[in-house]
């Protein structure tokens, strides 16, 4: 079960300062030191757009090849995307998919790096590019795809400690 | 209820040729016209997280509001994420939030341009990415937030047609 | 002397809806036209630092030409800078420098499209980013330059007519 | 009063060679220390452009918050604007806003990192695009708003010493 | 063979002015037409190389989907490459591999655009992108791989003619 | 002479793991070290090309000093090209010219980073986007122009050792 960890003083995000105006938070002061973070996420399709995807159908390029390359490209783009979130030179990425049931692609993104903040972000964004690009790949034929739940599923290294939510 | 749009000769995704090889699908060929899509995503989280978003826990910044600037954003990134989405010139773009209830946030972004080919790409992208900033801004007080599900509500404009998922 | 086009009706800006949200303004039903803009802008500096610049002081490389190139490609990264900018082809853009006096640096961009929106932005970021390229060039010799004033001097084509501050 | 530091054997950019060609400078060797940088600008404005912006007119948006994260944004983005600029990590940015007269908004950046090189020009380069930001918000009602000066408050860190022209 | 067209008139580039300063030309006033280039560039390694690359030795990935994809992907970056470069929406992009012999790996590029300039230099790129890809997937097992010869092989649409050096 | 640096179990990228997915290989149990890569290219072209590039043939810009700019920005989005390639803080760049003959431009660029994986990729890209430029500027008088050959020629720091191709 995932913890709890909104403290009674935590109140608002750290995003914010005091007047309620958004910063970058201060890192330059915390230790540089090894973080990893898992990410989880899962696109609901058609059976037959299922098959495609794995391959039972002829002819057909490789869609999770793809959608994997995406994954780590993402990972560098991160700190353009959300606003407040840091530049971070991540060391690693491994993007793995499989399918859950015969309508449910998921996919399990690792990312690691050594510096002075967490890379969660990261991670949750490659998920979700993943599955983004899985649904550009397959939108010709099934419009109707469903992205999520995406969560965070592990996180450690830093000051926060270790969060597991499998 | 959405249409089924898979023909039986279309058991592969456009974006592969014969071979397999992934390509960007030529679009040179299609007339300019004006294309629209609208989708919808929402964030699953604790009753305490929702209303310190919502505006009743004290000092706070506004979450939503750096999200819709995200979200923005976002639809100028997308043919940078998704590797084989064509770069289109977004020309209108709107973000609406809401909660579906205490604690559920629920994100529709419309966009707009007129070009070869459809925005549902950069719609998917900007609701994700909404939701994926309002993690972010929030993870410090609540790590276990769920995105999803994310999918296309509406689409018109172009060759194949309307699509109505609302 | 620069007209003054504030109408009663239209004390907000245009980049926000009626309950204040931003949004990308929707230009998909405007026409395609030639538009052009220039911007101006200037640098303060040192005496010295002025004639390096010029060439007057022995070996150096040639600030100019770097600012130059910065401003052409920073017209191509506009829409990733201002938030609500839409991203515009660039078809075309002039840089010139000149001494207005021996401390002052000036700097005219004019930039041409042919699309549905206007290019003041380009124009404005860059004189901006060819100003700030000096000042890198320029900072181990001289850290107390000061930037502008920068302003908008012409703009044509679009509804709303003719500008012009010269 | 601002220190002057250029002395008689620097006098050309360290951004060229002996011959004059445009460098990356070399800072492999540096020791990586906690640098700041604040730099301030303004944008002069008609009474009633400030007087909308600071929200005496009625339902509009908020626009230095929208300034404010494309200023935070700008950090990110300096050193593909900048051609010399080396690549930084910034791990923090703090932005303030507050009108110095009726017309004239003014705009302080912090921005600080620990790394080999100083963080003067994503200071510099976020007030501007924080600038330039206000002028695209507001624009449709005033475009003849100026933009500057814009200069280095201050700097600390580093080889070079503490630069104070506060 | 390749046509000539260094025209007595035109000795020199056109991305200069009389001056000789840098410009983007202003392409506002070109009709809108299909247009189309394609490149071909290879790489030379090893003879265990090229086997390991067309997958004659046991478990591996394929290096060939990814620099494909790094080939498209390099046609939506080409604008931020190139200084002077226009920034072009791309329009379809296909991407072939062979070996010429067991030595040399062969790439070429089609690229296709309706538009107001050539898209030389987006294949130019993406096969220079596509060789570099291949040099960093197989640079473990083989750094004296070269890159080259690249060349345009094809070019139609435009004021300039057909060129074909076929 | 090139060493041979293919061991008997190397026989595949360590760019994809066991099962042939590609990943972002984990450095970041990696020493920080500083690293230094040099790469050598070439443009062919004609003897007129060659000479308008030099300055021997009236009013023109500086082909060369476009190119260097751009070799140098390259190195800053290398990692936005190369798909598995680590985002790096690159700390030093310098770019050579020269003509190895009467028709053959040469482009020799050093990259130097204090960093936990090598710069070659950075290198090599320089050297590709220079002679890009190359081509871009000079195309309106010689579309024949040939790219290559591009290789590695020297690379140090990191744990696979000092390769020198010279």
């Amino acid at each position: 079960m995932p913890p709890t960890d909104m403290s009674p003083t935590e109140n608002r995000s750290s995003h914010f300062d005091e007047s309620g105006a958004a910063r970058m938070v201060d890192i330059s002061a915390k230790p540089v030191t090894v973080r990893a973070a898992t990410a989880i996420g899962s696109v609901q399709m058609r059976r037959e757009t299922a098959e495609m995807i794995r391959g039972g159908t002829g002819s057909k390029g490789d869609v999770l090849a793809v959608a994997r390359l995406a994954a780590i490209s993402a990972t560098k783009l991160t700190h353009l995307l959300i606003p407040l979130c840091h530049a971070i030179a991540v060391e690693g990425v491994e993007v793995r998919f499989d399918f859950a049931d015969e309508q449910t692609l998921r996919c399990e993104v690792d990312v690691r790096t050594s510096g002075r903040t967490g890379v969660e972000m990261e991670a949750m964004t490659a998920v979700s590019v993943a599955c983004l690009t899985v649904y550009d790949m397959a939108k010709s034929v099934d419009r109707a795809m469903t992205i999520g739940p995406i969560r965070l599923l592990e996180k450690s290294g830093g000051r926060s400690g270790h969060f597991d939510a499998r």
